[in-house]
């Protein structure tokens, strides 16, 4: 029996190994990716609910960036639910789920694989559900994960996609040592994390709604922050890209909604220190996250990540330590972060 | 000078005359079809921000439907920032801006235009910067919109990207007949929607926070209510669908989080009566809207919209409610819906 929120927390520490055994699995996503480039596709579809959903928004950059394909996040329900009648013989699906069980994500690669497509299964439990409908399957190998917040399956969902856009791009060699030198950072950073996410805890005890701005590579780490803390304190986090933030959000903010913002260094910085002057501007109280947390002038809390291998590195190291703040903050709230009112480690809602 | 609120609420009202104006606009919809047609595409891309970014979400559905063609919310940051070097030359890009000066919008139309994208702008302003750097553009024809929150441009931008998905799947008149029939629905319904609004908006003077649940064609619909709730009422209401509820949020429900519905009558109404379920054990106050609204059950409040010429119409009514109800809510807690603090009409941050 393990006390409270202490399953989210060993798993959160546990990543650095999770993301080790993950490069392991290589020689996997180098023949997906060969299936895949022989497709000659012209466009990448990713589907998953929850944290897997907010891996994928990461997707879009590694395929983007990597091997310069076009990927979205599929619409489950244009196809499971409306029956759309869309040609798939040049698509590539890459479904993910945790679990392999997600009912309607296995409902969409079933049907994608009828129509044509060639459908990838990305899953932590290989003789899932998933993995029987995918025509391949790529394993996680994040190990059993307990708690019902996602912490480490999200962080290998983010390297898979990186291993496998990588391996398409001819670098998987290149792409290993990356995660590799990645999960050593985190595996260094992680006690000065845990150390820092305290104090900030503390003083948030009674917030009831915050925004988490990111924005392109880092608008998955904005948005799995915002379901950390939605899930596990109960507050309403909800993520914005810095453009979103100044078409409308920000009338709402005041010092009592504080802002997070995830500041790393690529070529969309400048957006983020923007969205940051506004906030301040409107009288919200900061939080400066990520590897170029220096550029947020005035923020009232930093919370630093490591300089990453290169920018598309950087949501692996950054999502840290908003999954520590969310399990302190769990704490600091007297919540259970192991075991949120309501929720199951399976969802098997449609 | 008009009273406070009194511009937003009036452009709400003018909704039905503008979607008249939008179906005149038909022959320039047609042309714009048949160039689409002729460039045999793979893929459509979709983008725009704020409230012309929730009309792309709708997109993805429209042109999933009615052509049966994969349309995208795009990614800006990917091309504009990133700089990444994907193919476009089996793309079309449909841009969206009421003010057609949406800075990041117009760069990347710019962008894609180089790297043979067949372009297509969709603005209230035929002669603004995305009419000049688009291949073609197609007007709203809405009337000039002066409250800094959209109402009518919203509503017409969906019927604008129904017409041209209609067109392209040749499907022209039926189309106008349908926008048409919508907004005589509306027109008569209007009066109705604002007596209902109004008990409503005295209940909720003091919600700080909000989920509103859609899915599918009426995720858009819950996109732009919340987003209405947090420029003009402060509320941090976000939208969520129904399987996104499910994956974590559930958790931070209580009987002062309320949970707005949109049921609407398609295939994916099930999972929305599901989520209402789900909603409702957590403890949460439950607005039921939308045109299947008493599929519902235990909602404490009922916004009803009228029922559509077909699955694809229903956003254009289910969204007048929220509108209302925003402007009433902003009215009942003292504020100008006509001009949030810290926004301008034309938004030109990135």
């Amino acid at each position: 029996m393990t006390a409270r929120g202490e399953t989210f927390l060993a798993e959160i520490r546990e990543q650095p190994q999770a993301l080790l055994r993950l490069v392991e699995q290589a020689p996997a996503y180098e023949e997906a990716a060969q299936a895949a480039i022989e497709r000659d596709p012209h466009i990448v579809r990713l589907v998953g609910h929850g944290s897997s959903d907010n891996a994928a928004s990461y997707g879009v950059y590694a395929f983007g960036l990597e091997p310069g394909w076009t990927a979205l996040r599929d619409s489950i329900s244009l196809s499971v639910y409306y029956g759309a009648e869309i040609d798939l013989e040049r698509s590539i699906v890459v479904a993910l789920s945790q679990s392999g069980r997600t009912p309607d994500v296995v409902a969409y690669v079933e049907r994608a694989r009828e129509r044509g497509a060639l459908t990838i299964g990305v899953t932590n439990e290989p003789k899932s559900e998933l993995a029987g409908a995918a025509d391949l399957t790529l394993p996680l190998a994040a190990g059993p994960e307990r708690a019902v917040a996602a912490s480490k399956t999200y962080v290998s969902q983010l390297a898979a996609l990186l291993l496998l856009a990588g391996a398409i791009a001819g670098r998987t060699s290149a792409t290993v040592d990356q995660i590799s030198g990645a999960a050593e950072a985190m595996a260094e950073a992680l006690p000065g994390f845990e150390d820092a996410v305290a104090p900030v805890a503390s003083a948030f005890a009674y917030v009831g709604r915050m925004f988490v701005i990111g924005r392109g590579i880092e608008f998955a780490t904005a948005r799995e922050i915002a379901l950390k803390l939605t899930e596990t304190c109960r507050v309403a986090a909800e993520p914005l890209t810095s453009t979103d933030l100044a078409h409308g959000p920000i009338a709402a903010l005041d010092p009592l909604f504080p802002v997070w913002t995830i500041a790393s260094r690529d070529e969309a910085l400048p957006t983020i220190v923007e969205a940051a002057q506004r906030a301040r501007a409107a009288g919200a109280t900061l939080v400066a996250s990520g590897n170029a947390h220096s550029e947020i002038d005035g923020a009232a809390y930093r919370l630093p990540a490591p300089a990453a291998p290169s920018p598309l590195l950087s949501p692996l190291l950054s999502v840290v330590p908003g999954q520590l703040f969310a399990a302190a903050l769990a704490s600091a709230k007297g919540l259970d972060s192991d075991h949120p009112v309501g929720l199951t480690k399976v969802t098997l809602a449609r």
